[in-house]
């Protein structure tokens, strides 16, 4: 990709990746599908013939899933996203530091003592709320799902509806995967000077589309900065036109890059050497002795040691020396 | 159950619950698994009828398993000791508690500036040290996990081995559900008036016998507090005989209780009244929509305002506006 | 003193202490100033020939200022109550453990959730604040001094008066120093199984004597713990019947104590060497090098390794390389 | 001032602001020192006659003291630099947030496991620790004053010196106000990849000048950021090449310079207006109750009520309702 990439640009890389002259891949390393949707589209004999797909990201894991109900999927993929190691890092620590810097780097707001919404509360929305209450905020949180609605009120935060805290907030952060989570109504209502920003999916969560009416005017103050500005003077902060903050006015860590980078390049590799009949033409989630070997490779950047079962304490617990440790269920 | 209850007592008392005159059980709750097994060995033609078992408990669950393998599992049974918030507070709110309140009732340790090696980052084990962390006290986890290891890291702990800590803690917590996890070589090199207690798994993870020798001489300090005195004159303060600090020297808040109990009570329901086929003779977890509405009735507690979604919202996510409101493998 | 101990006991003791038959005593520990004014009164030749007074408590030093002004201060004084260390231990430290240990010994509440009113956020305030939020509870502060409420919301800490929260807040802990900062008014406006307990100065913050009225029941449920019962069934759960919960239903550490008889013992040996002429007849803060030296004397306990100064630096910074390392009026 | 200012162009500005044609300045408003020091030496005819000077700064109220000492400070002065809330906004509060800000724009470096030395446990020191601890970074400091130390130890860091964790931490931070507190000795033996930066004082805390050597390349990889690269390869990282990494790679909020100016605003007001005789030919600190009111006039921001006390409280407590609520040693 390069600054200033169009889309016919997008789908030209995309078909030198998978069907250039003298050049028969034999798996797809895929983030969103739209390789391995092309592939199939337009080189359906090239397709049938990979070992396999690694897909990364929830909405390319969503189209697999797809393609596997309608019986398309004619080659082994691996649901990468799902992995422990890259959720956990892709979600719960990246964005626990993202958020602030995302701030900060467009705002200079100060967070001790701000009043802040934490819209959702899965792994970014407790990993915003965490990171912002350890900074002094007073963070509210926002769910639909009762059990993680529970979780918020054990880990200290009060839980109310987006109505509740509207007027009084000082800052909104948006963490659902859900649209719409920020209307116009809400807006109208929040006080001068409110801070909006996204941390979740995609550009669905604030409504920015109701904020293009002919009664406010956008004043860019600077990049990734708008300032709305109702007819009675008051101003809404809109970070990165409500577009994730955490990609655009922050950095991911080569710590996180190279976590979920060794989980592909495990992934590829398990696919291209598996014997034959391990994996069928279906989605599968890694296997977790991998994701516990991803983990394992990253501790010593820490000077971490690990304890080695005994035999006796193997024998004990009824498991491997060498893993996997935990039931296919295990929450973390 | 009664104080002084001896074994005999036990079995009496399971007797009565299971088979007595005039009464015809048609469902089991159980913690363990001994009264599911009384009756199965006892009374097979009664076990035959009951409509489901729920079961509670690690070992009861581990129990129905093998049943179920063997082939004698011929009722449905329901886990309720894997549903999210029986884990979450059994475990995980329950012990960030409780390992303060027992550590304070029995030995008044301050905890700042202590150095305290908490062995296992499960569940119990992160509430352990995210607990002695926030009193200022400096944690240091021992694991056997590269994932859980990890999160340890990344939850700012250091990753030790025990051997690498055992003359430099000075208190020393065990939450591994292993065995010999303390062994009387590490107890040799503690220093002086190291503090030695168990949150885990029953009473086998510090290998108490090996302290019944006759070179170290025991002394009662007072209940559920012995110096173990070496022959240099260290001591060693072991706490409830290596059994478990939570339940020997604190207590359970009644509102874990009212968690656990409203789980079964609705997992009895769900098994009682489900139409014909929707169990068989296998083991099943609670299902997700019930382990949200356990949640739901102890939202008001907090007086907490669940966001409800709208419709648009809830065709947008493919979800019920009732839920459930995530998959099987959801971490949370 | 002894359990059981009466008035006329306590001056018995007193008397001992001051005036025994042979015994000439040269200095006064005391903590109150009971035994200094019980000397002043009935042995003012004794007391004249005193080489000094060392004084503990809030109070005393209170007296001892007060006997300063009016001149009947006729040796020197040392107030170690205001040292550095002596105060940080007895309230900051202190009071962060025992909030949680009197709170769980007493009523075995879960604090995950809970919504909680400190009021006064001093160093006792400030220690209950930080050690239950760290549990997860969600903390309001009450304050009457700007810049500590200022301090509250730099913190993360919702300000308010007892007044906007006395109907929904769980725990109800004073900690002011001031009198009748909870009153019946706001009692009668608490919910059901409230709980009220004073961390703050002797039994004046909770106006239990409002509670001794004929419309309300009192009931003893166990040691220290008093159900106070409404007409309407409402029950308010008092702690030690508004007196101290961190002496009454809690326990010191042994550590804090080792800092305040180490002060202590420091302030006489100094009043005793000192050449004459260094103390006159007046109220005399522990010079700040005694500070840095009992707190120096603990560090061995936390293997702590302090750095010492070059005689580069030590050049740079206009310090003696021994200390003492701070203005007077520095806040730490 | 402006970019690319100059020194002849400083003095130029001060030229203005003291001495202009037609302009008889009655205050000096000056942070540090040189504004005071320039018509002292170059107006003494207008000095004399200014109603007093508001001194913002460290290095100007050490001046002031000095001139004071030798009997040349003809005017009144205040030091509001040791004022309450300028101190806890200057120093604890804003350093704890720009800390992070800082490091992120400059390094993208992840907090998360990371081990930092913080060196001093100061205002700045103990913002910055707990900031870092916050984001699960693992945290030792350095110290030279015990009590400090022991406070370190009460906040669950562990006291080391810089020679004990020179190979082992990853980020270092000096925030001491002590120069050469890292040396070349210490960067020799840091680990590859370490990050170096100064919170402290100026730019005598990193001894820099030590890294200029012929041994030694320099690469400058973007703004505020050089690699200093060793014979071996290995690559230490120099932030805004000692100098404050708060002010060259982060920003004061606004709300910080809010307390400031406000702080300085009112000061003048109370010299100008202060009857004759208030302020003698000295260096004084603000009056505790106008530090009160700069917080009372933040506090609206946060939407916090402050109790007031009865008439009948204030007596008991001996204070005006009014305020100040503290004696002048109070530590907050």
């Amino acid at each position: 990709a390069w600054k200033g990439e169009g889309e016919q640009d997008f789908w030209w890389c995309i078909e030198k990746c998978v069907a250039e002259d003298g050049w028969k891949p034999n798996l797809i390393l895929d983030d969103g599908g739209d390789a391995t949707h092309f592939m199939l589209k337009y080189h359906p004999a090239v397709f049938k013939k990979i070992v396999g797909i690694v897909e990364e990201s929830v909405t390319g894991v969503h189209r697999l899933y797809q393609l596997s109900k309608t019986g398309k999927l004619c080659v082994p993929a691996m649901n990468v996203n799902d992995s422990v190691t890259k959720q956990k890092f892709d979600n719960l620590y990246s964005c626990r530091e993202s958020i602030l810097d995302g701030l900060k780097r467009t705002t200079d707001v100060m967070f001790g003592g701000k009043s802040v919404s934490v819209c959702g509360y899965g792994e970014v929305g407790k990993g915003c709320a965490a990171a912002l209450k350890g900074m002094g905020a007073i963070v509210t949180v926002t769910e639909i799902d009762p059990i993680c609605a529970l979780q918020a009120c054990m880990d200290g935060f009060r839980v109310q509806t987006i109505e509740d805290i509207a007027d009084t907030a000082d800052v909104f952060i948006t963490c659902t995967g859900n649209r719409n989570v920020i209307t116009r109504k809400h807006m109208d209502k929040m006080k001068n000077g409110a801070v909006v920003a996204n941390m979740g999916h995609s550009n669905t969560e604030i409504e920015v589309s109701s904020l293009k009416t002919k009664d406010l005017v956008w004043e860019k103050v600077r990049s990734q900065v708008d300032h709305i500005i109702w007819q009675d003077g008051k101003r809404i902060v809109l970070l990165a036109e409500g577009r994730l903050l955490n990609y655009s006015c922050s950095s991911v860590p080569s710590f996180v890059l190279s976590v979920t980078a060794c989980t592909q390049a495990l992934a590829l590799i398990e696919m291209f050497n598996a014997p034959e009949g391990r994996y069928k033409q279906d989605v599968y989630l890694l296997p977790k002795k991998m994701d516990e070997y991803v983990a394992s490779l990253h501790l010593p950047q820490f000077n971490a040691h690990l304890t080695e079962l005994s035999d006796d304490q193997a024998k004990y617990l009824g498991l491997q020396k060498s893993g996997p440790f935990k039931p296919a269920y295990y929450r973390y």
